[in-house]
């Protein structure tokens, strides 16, 4: 199997490595062959080519089996006036990857409740997958451009959705949460925008084919709130891709830290995308101090979705709660280990 | 002075009574002389002449003194597809009046700590105030419609500023910040965003006039998670319409209930707008239980912004605190007291 890396910017060089670690020790384990092979993306690129995605990484990218993505941007490059920024290369890839849903889990480890700014009351029970649109939307939809009307600046983003955009997300949410407590909350702003009417619409219409499933709407503030208030209540989440992006952030922070958790980017068919949830982090970057896991989870999200090795993802998932429940733990939760030896650890278990 | 009075749908009619009351207190203690007058908004408008504000009532609170509004919507009036919607109404009033500033602070009272989500060492110094643009973004951008396109639905919000609509509303917070911490939070997605591009510029430009406040720029997504991971870290924090709407919605939370908060929405001139930002809660709605606090408090921020009476507003405000700290609370807060009850303890203390 090709796997493309593109390390990125910031930390992630380094939690990539840590992750091609664990991916090559599964090789060995389990008798595969990984094909790994680098490319950049983000500031890195920037700096390189004058570009955050090359045409040709993207087409390495197409035509491999998966990839595996660190993070990208930092200081260096976020002058909001720059004509190529390190997240517009981020944008590229998902758009050229076709890969419009953004799943990400939260759950919060037992031994890790104390490091949740939650009381440990509001945290019993909580196990989610957020599904987020990923290709559609603000983050795309055009006009998204400048102008000069009578002497005065306009700016404009457009939010905007197909119904068939809408209908594949919202049925791979439905899909997932048969697998777990059959309940899909939709977050929409049905109550102001035209775009989640058509979405609230649609959802209703999935839903009528999985009569198994319960299907509960909710408003972008309330579930912002009820997320807080009450995350247990939560089984798989879908909504758009700004809200996502807040929604997902917001829910992060119940596991205790944005560095343990992954995400996995699919489409209908072609290779998946794998990448923490947290950003380059440009702040302890270089320093060997970043928390690996949110990435090596990540490679195990790669190994069940694109190669379909399900034994071999668990095993990675399990070395992981192991290593998380031995309290070998980096600086964002409150431990004293780098990211080696978190990394050495779960090897170990392994 | 002239009040319009627009208590709306749910509970909205019982908090607004209550808020009168106490209004009315003011009235016979400090020698003033309140003028209210009645109009129907939402719902219950929708039924007694079809639409969700009639021109009538929106000419009334334009040359009124000021606006105290209760909430809108409920089941009966929640069909996506409906051409008529409560919440219609409301944003025809604040476009109507022009009321671009939404403020909404979020504290926490020290006896209601146990009322939180958040472990209490989270909560301490937790005193912001959130600066929500409310007459532009993605809430009154143009397109918002649906169209058909080959077979397929089409759906379009549009998210637009200009820049002397961003430069006004983040002056606002800047002079806000000047009284209080003096420091501005300014929440965009300008990594994504050319609308956040443009209002960062902008705000760069407004926080050169006052060199004495500290300005960080942050991202949305960054936002809702410090807003639980580290609360106390706001003092005014601005954004556009709908990141507010999420924003305010989720930093509620923290106080512990959302029927404790009051806002105010001011334009440059005219009268202003005083609502509590709780929804119309259907569920406990005509059964006189509803928190009047977040009206009372929002009747209190009338008389101080609308009427520029202070002394009256902080003698509002102190009596509120006094009975939340007696423990005089509604079921939300976990007590036993009805609306009644809760506002007789403040007439007393008033
Ligand atoms: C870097 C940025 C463009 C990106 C996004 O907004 O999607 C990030 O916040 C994320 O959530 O993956
Ligand atoms: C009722 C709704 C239109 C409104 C909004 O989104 O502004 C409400 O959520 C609020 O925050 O005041």
């Amino acid at each position: 199997a090709k796997i493309i890396l593109l390390p990125g910017d910031g930390i992630g060089p380094e939690v990539v490595a840590a992750a091609v670690r664990v991916l090559q020790a599964v090789e060995k384990k389990f008798g595969h062959s990984f094909h790994f092979e680098k490319q950049l993306i983000g500031g890195c690129s920037i700096d390189a080519s004058g570009v955050a995605l090359t045409d040709s990484a993207l087409k390495a990218c197409q035509s491999a089996d998966a990839v595996l993505l660190g993070a990208v941007g930092g200081p260096k490059w976020d002058d909001p006036l720059a004509k190529e920024r390190p997240e517009k290369g981020l944008l590229a890839l998902r758009k050229g990857l076709g890969v419009f849903a953004n799943l990400r889990p939260v759950k919060v480890y037992p031994s890790l409740v104390g490091a949740s700014p939650l009381r440990p009351e509001k945290l019993a029970g909580v196990d989610m997958v957020v599904v987020r649109e990923l290709t559609g939307g603000l983050y795309f939809g055009k006009p998204k451009c400048r102008e000069q009307i009578d002497g005065r600046t306009h700016a404009v983003d457009t939010m905007e959705y197909m119904d068939d955009e809408i209908r594949r997300i919202v049925d791979m949410a439905f899909q997932l949460a048969r697998g777990r407590r059959k309940k899909v909350t939709s977050v929409d702003k049905a109550n102001v925008l035209e775009t989640s009417r058509l979405w609230r619409q649609v959802t209703a219409d999935v839903a009528a084919g999985y009569p198994d499933v319960k299907l509960e709407n909710m408003l972008v503030d309330t579930a912002a709130m009820r997320l807080v208030s009450n995350p247990a209540e939560f089984d798989v989440l879908v909504t758009e891709n700004m809200f996502g992006d807040i929604l997902t952030d917001e829910a992060a922070v119940l596991s205790g830290s944005m560095g343990l958790l992954p995400s996995a980017s699919l489409g209908s068919d072609g290779p998946g995308l794998y990448e923490p949830i947290h950003g380059s982090a440009p702040d302890i970057a270089g320093k060997g101090i970043a928390n690996p896991i949110g990435t090596i989870l990540s490679s195990a999200f790669l190994l069940r979705y694109s190669l379909k090795l399900e034994k071999e993802a668990s095993a990675i998932e399990m070395a992981v709660e192991k290593t998380i429940a031995s309290g070998r733990l980096t600086a964002d939760l409150g431990g004293t280990a780098n990211t080696t030896e978190v990394t050495d650890s779960i090897l170990d278990v392994l």
